[in-house]
């Protein structure tokens, strides 16, 4: 080990973008070089990355906003994401040559990472493919169990409705619900994605909301009792519709708003007033805030997963160059499943 | 008693409306006559009615909805609401002649009451006007007990923005608030309610929202750290505005949203996206779920109001005949606090 230096490809963050992400956005950079060493007494740990993980929240990172809860990319610089890596060279005494880590690192093929503590060793497990770090087991998969379990506080026989529900978060979301007893349907963009969740996915009921002229009747054609749950991923048309279709004491998850990132003219809500006569709730959450469930949560859907009872669909494109029309096809409906990057297999 | 057969005066609801009630939407009805005298057998009250409630929800009862919490009035039929009224002739051997009861009755002198299950007696208290017990004691101040404690969840040391805070609700939620060790401020539409709020009722701030070109920039200049509880009785822009203000972890009980009312065409809420981020809690709530809690905010705020640390605004409109234009004057703000009708003082 030591003074190896190799060539480092890396895809760059070009500039604060508006409306929705464009494949150019980022840009591949070739030429730059690393040596695959952490320097010593720095604590850091040399990474190959071998999987990345193309998320919506991303895109807030590609506006000039320093007011949320992540601070934005730096244009010029490698875009950050999570994924899972294998340790090159530590000088962390928490960590060896070989172990497996997932967390924040850089789209790139290596990476000098220092800020350890955001780390989480990944115990390697023959039943278990290690993309499924970032997806199923990694924090989309942690987003569908607080958000379902936390926030909705599911009852069984409940009303479950679920949109872009064949993605990262709402394909667990499902499953989860039919395994609380729960009645769920989801909703997608494409007739293959609705024919996943319906035959592959064990949705009770699913439909293709882009041929849905009229939102409001399709939901009262799927759920002509109400929905009791509404796991919101998508804002906008979709949440209209919901709320003329809820029932009294309903909840409602706000996930995410993918169909509102970055417009800045996004849909104006009218119908809230339903909040009142129904009792509705509605409640942001975000993954985070809920960490010291992330134990367990892995104890259950990994067992759940090992036991057959749940499966999961991801999307893998190969090559660090694919990373750019990877993530901005999350905002078009590409993805069929969690995006995945494969930049090496081991 | 017995056979004693005077003349009803009474408030009739003429028929179905669009938009904010008017004046006109009822009208006096004269000559009816009415036996004194609660049928044998019955279980029923003949009941001489004292003070009536105008309250924002019976706008709700004024179109021909079936679907909600409360059936619609019926056209050419006395209007119903809360009311204070004290027995004259009893067929029920829990009610003697001479109690005072409160709940549903007519708007109109006497009333023969059949449901008295939905009655409460009220132990009569030289220290608390009789009034009270459709206003601060009533179901208004309940709502304002049920919406701060139950849906807001305060934390002393928080900042509590109240809108219609001069109303029957608003001024108890911003007085509990202030007990309760929170930052309050209320808007209204007056400059007479605006004094009212800051010199009598103990708000730390209050605004105009009338003359605020600039929701936003308001609530910025007396939130500059942000808005943990926002409890909502208007809707529309206000709310839009809020949420640009709230803080983290921020509750927002929908109480009510009296700007909404009768709207066809209600105004879109561009800014839930902040939900997500700022994981905000939004929950509609209807007081009439939490009644298992009366007695205890019956001794609460009674003890509370008895002792002087709590003050109530009412406006008393005197004769059964200003019911039609008290009861249209909430819609424009005319109420300066609790609206009442007196229909006779005892
Ligand atoms: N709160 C948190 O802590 C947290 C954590 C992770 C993720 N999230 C949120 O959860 C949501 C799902 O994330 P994910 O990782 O599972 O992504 P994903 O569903 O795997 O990918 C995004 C999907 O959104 C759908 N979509 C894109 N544009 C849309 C539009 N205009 N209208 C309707 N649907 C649209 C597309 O599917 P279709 O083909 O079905 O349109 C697309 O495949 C996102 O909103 C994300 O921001 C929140
Ligand atoms: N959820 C429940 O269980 C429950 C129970 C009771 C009441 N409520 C709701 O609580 C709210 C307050 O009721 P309340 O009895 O206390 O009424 P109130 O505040 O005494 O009277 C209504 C007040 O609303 C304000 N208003 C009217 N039109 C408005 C508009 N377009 N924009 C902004 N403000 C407007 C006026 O004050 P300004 O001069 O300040 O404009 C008016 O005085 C209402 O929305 C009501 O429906 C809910």
């Amino acid at each position: 080990m030591g003074e190896k230096i190799v060539e480092n490809k890396q895809i760059i963050f070009k500039g604060y973008i508006e409306g929705a992400p464009k494949e150019t956005d980022m840009e591949l950079r070739v030429g730059k070089k690393i040596k695959l060493e952490a320097p010593k007494g720095s604590g850091a740990l040399l990474v190959k990355n071998l999987y990345l993980s193309c998320d919506p929240y991303m895109r807030g990172r590609m506006r000039d906003y320093h007011g949320s809860y992540v601070p934005p990319f730096l244009p010029g610089s490698v875009v950050e994401g999570f994924g899972v890596s294998k340790v090159v060279h530590s000088d962390n005494q928490n960590y060896k040559q070989g172990d497996i880590v997932c967390g924040f690192t850089g789209w790139e093929e290596y990476s000098l990472i220092y800020e350890t503590e955001q780390l989480r060793k990944v115990k390697p497990d023959d039943d278990i493919p290690l993309s499924y770090y970032i997806g199923l087991l990694g924090m989309p998969g942690f987003t569908a169990y607080v958000g379902f379990y936390e926030i909705c506080a599911p009852k069984k026989n409940e009303y479950v409705f679920v949109s872009a529900a064949s993605g990262a978060v709402g394909q667990l979301v499902g499953q989860l619900a039919k395994l609380h007893g729960c009645y769920v349907v989801g909703s997608a963009g494409t007739s293959q994605k609705v024919d996943l969740l319906k035959n592959k996915l064990g949705f009770d009921e699913a439909f293709n909301y882009k041929e849905e002229p009229d939102l409001d009747a399709a939901l009262k054609r799927y759920f002509p009792q109400g929905i009791d749950i509404y796991f919101e991923n998508v804002g906008g048309a979709m949440l209209e519709a919901v709320l003329l279709n809820m029932r009294i004491h309903g909840r409602i998850a706000v996930c995410g708003m993918v169909s509102q990132h970055g417009t800045s003219d996004p849909n104006g809500i009218r119908n809230l007033f339903n909040l009142i006569p129904k009792r509705i709730k509605m409640q942001g959450f975000l993954q985070s805030d809920h960490l010291e469930l992330f134990p367990r949560f892995l104890e259950e859907v990994g067992s759940l997963y090992k036991q057959g009872k749940i499966t999961y669909l991801e999307d893998m494109d190969e090559g660090l160059e694919s990373g750019p029309s990877a993530f901005a096809g999350l905002f078009s409906g590409k993805n069929v499943g969690k995006q995945v990057i494969c930049v090496a297999h081991e």
